[in-house]
């Protein structure tokens, strides 16, 4: 096998890069040094950041360069003879901002391997309720959003015209979009559908704690269950995440309620069927804006002075025989809750569940049974909310279905996490790292990465001629458990080195024996 | 403990729910009907479809009701008495289109289980290298994509006003996204990254096979290792992608050169350094339009005609040989690209590997080696594509590192998959379905759903009360391994019903044993 040649840009570029590299690596005798057993054992705790003041430089010096460079060669024929470093791409340095847009967020690593973590929770408790994952297009049409019921939701939609003269918008939830694909693919879905959701939603709205302009929401919907057991099944699966990231029911409760309160309320006052939407938008901002200009917003639309009263009336029962009292016990809006209330109990998250009239949520198709979740300190805004809605396929022009889903955003949850000290510091972990002793030897240790890896192994391949001490620095970092070296003598007899570095130990193996 | 209620929507929106409703299945001595024993066996093979007639029925019903409903309730106050089936949720019926934005898509279940294979494919591979996982806003500030070398990205950026008044872009790539994130940490991070991104990409384009305006894009990227192992590190990365996915040498090749060609000829020609981007973006075309055009728009940028004709005929090269014979041996160019190809040996993918000077990719920012994955029949755009780009940073405003990565999109590999008869149907696969076998025992058949859940194994509830055949056909579409029926007397006893669905093996089960 031909040796590797040095790369001529390592030694034209980067001159300095060569300071650490001592001679003595190069031994076939390598031992490992004391210092570096300090990281033994110590894995999960001390993850030093090292900035690596050598590189540092190296990339001040060639910046230097580059800025220097550009100006005089701007223009004129200035080509260099010489080296040929390579100058920069296009003649401009465009000074960028380096944070992300207002309201959204970078993922580095570290919290990256949080979102997989809260984000693969949501995925597999859906699939161990038996649901099957959907995802639409982040960018819809701006009709599937715009309805008239007054939601605050339409005036925090990130929406614009396209090249081809198209309203769109980054859609600010997903249910618009389930049911948009629930009618397209009409009957040939096989109901009651189960379908879950992970995807990112986006509303330009004033942030607050727990609340960006752009989010991971969690949906689950049931499509073709009329029955409250489909609720109730909802109800479970978010019970049973909470419970999977460490939230108790003393962390946690769900208010619950029906839309159907309020139907029988307004129906009592003849109130037109058309107006249930607004009514119950109104009724969500209660308390968010003054109780007058609730009030005022629903004598606007109509609504008697009486009917108000009443409303408001029944909006602060937190009991469901006081309800049951007030509306009577043969209407459905009493039957459901009572259903899902021994539902619960039989799931088993009775506890979590509690009646409260005044929850109404502020999308404004639903129809039935809906809940949130909150935190009982009530620091936070609703952990998660949903509801049935039985009618938005036909407000669609498609025909109605039964329908109830809940979304569940990654936000407030994490907030949740952070005050219970429950959100854990995931490390990264790799499980070997390969090194080459010699700059001749980096193909060698290619070899060995890929035949580990082949072998399903995660390796971390050292790409650079760097010295030991940096090695186990970069070990203890990525938490390997062992460190495969490539040596020269080793090499030559078909071996490498291992070091096992929670214990320490350390042995040569034939190339062929490493599992 | 109370018996479950009839749930009263049940009763009043659903008359015909209780149609397929045999008293025969409420017998505690409940037989599997042998024309369900067809399903045994043949789960993989025979998943009907079926459209639920009297579901269907059912729902059209509904639909007209609210259809006839809506516009007498319109106005005046025509508060019905009777049952309190829910109206429409507003007023108004907008029909919307249900198909997806032009050029995007949804992810309806097959979709999906196919999507989440590839994506998970791509992480799978990044983690065995030991890259990390990050991610950047999907929405971006404009400016972090529009550079002035003419590229066809920028004319194709999805990007408006926000309610801000920023210019702001959904991402047409993603390593500008990371080089920015990269300057943001600064010092904070330690060197080499290795980091990968799976994520959504938006590009405003005409369509074509392989190609939409959304798709979702695999990034590995190396920052700040300056030599050619990170570039062989990274093709090697590919090919182990390829590889798991059933591709191989004889299907995809890649065409390997380096930007570091042309730029040794432009200075033979003592063409400017600023010119080099722009340059690169026309000769990347080279392919797309007629020659007559690349070399007039080379002219137009000052470029001579005898250097335009030893461009051209440079770009013509496919030998590494001829390649040192014209330019010499002395240059970066072919110094780098042989220490490519003697790594991609040791690697173990050589022959995946082939000299061509005439790729060049289309971003302006690639400074050194560049490689593009294709398909050998040559029926389809490039599978993937990457390079070396170590002056992102300081176009940036940033202190340059040495940088290297690519992009590999979900689309072309998708068609290259179908081509080659590689894309497997993956079929859902649930464990269990739970079954009670009369509307009393929901409740119970909810406690056993729940105990199964608690220990790992995932569950389909069956939430309405079907015919048997009705719940045999699930099981049989969604791959049970086994149905657990509740029955009345069983539960009683403390027992549940078990059918094991491959062998039609059935047994009843005290609750506390079911695994």
């Amino acid at each position: 096998m031909p040796a590797t040649p040095i790369p001529s840009s390592f030694l034209i570029l980067q001159p300095r890069f060569n300071f650490n590299f001592k001679p003595i690596l190069q031994s076939l005798d390598y031992q490992f040094s004391s210092s570096s057993a300090a990281f033994n054992g110590a894995r999960n705790f001390f993850i030093p950041r090292f900035p690596l003041t050598s590189n540092a430089r190296v990339h001040s010096n060639l910046s230097q360069a580059t800025a220097t460079e550009s100006p005089s060669d701007n223009g004129s024929g200035g080509g260099r003879s010489g080296a040929l470093s390579p100058g920069p791409v296009t003649g401009d340095v465009q000074k960028i901002d380096a944070n992300p847009p207002k309201g959204t967020r970078d993922f580095p690593p570290e919290d990256m391997r949080m979102r997989n973590w809260l984000l693969n929770s949501f995925k597999e408790v859906s699939r161990l309720y038996g649901f099957e994952e959907v995802d639409f297009p982040v960018l819809e049409s701006e009709a599937l959003f715009v309805r008239k019921a007054g939601e605050e939701i339409k005036d925090q939609l990130y929406c614009f015209e396209d090249r081809g003269n198209r309203r769109v918008a980054l859609r600010p939830e997903l249910t618009p979009s389930l049911a948009r694909l629930v009618i397209q693919k009409g009957k040939s879905l096989s109901l009651p559908l189960k379908w879950f959701t992970v995807g990112q939603c986006w509303r330009c709205e004033r942030m607050t704690r727990g609340r960006r302009r752009e989010h991971y929401q969690w949906n689950m919907d049931i499509i073709g269950v009329p029955g409250v057991m489909a609720d109730a099944e909802l109800i479970s699966s978010i019970v049973t995440l909470l419970k999977r990231v460490g939230i108790t029911k003393s962390d946690v409760g769900f208010k619950v309620s029906s839309r159907k309160v309020l139907q029988e309320v307004l129906r009592c006052y003849s109130i037109p069927d058309n107006l249930f939407g607004k009514v119950c938008i109104i009724i969500d901002k209660i308390e968010k804006i003054p109780s007058d200009d609730v009030k005022n917003e629903l004598k606007a639309l109509g609504i008697s002075q009486d009917a108000v009263q009443e409303l408001l009336e029944v909006l602060s029962i937190s009991s469901l025989p006081e309800l049951e009292e007030r509306l009577g016990s043969s209407g459905e809006a009493v039957a459901e809750l009572k259903e899902l209330f021994s539902l619960a109990d039989k799931f088993g998250y009775a506890e979590w569940l509690q009646f409260d009239a005044s929850v109404v949520r502020g999308l404004s198709y639903y129809t039935g049974i809906v809940f949130e979740g909150f935190d009982r300190e009530g620091k936070l805004r609703a952990i998660c909310g949903g509801g049935r809605y039985d009618h938005l396929f036909s407000t669609f022009g498609g025909d109605d279905i039964p329908a109830c889903g809940f979304g569940f955003g990654d936000a407030v949850i994490v907030e949740l996490l952070k005050e219970k000290g429950l959100l854990l510091e995931l490390s990264l972990q790799i499980e070997n790292i390969v090194c080459a002793l010699d700059l001749d030897l980096q193909g060698a240790a290619s070899m060995v990465a890929s035949m580990l890896r082949e072998k399903g192994q995660t390796v971390d391949l050292v790409l650079e001629s760097k010295p030991l001490k940096w090695v186990f620095k970069r070990a203890a970092r990525i938490n390997a458990q062992r460190l495969v070296l490539v040596g020269n003598s080793e090499w030559q007899r078909g071996m490498v080195g291992v070091k096992i570095l929670s214990t320490g130990q350390q042995y040569e193996v034939k190339l062929d024996d490493l599992e």
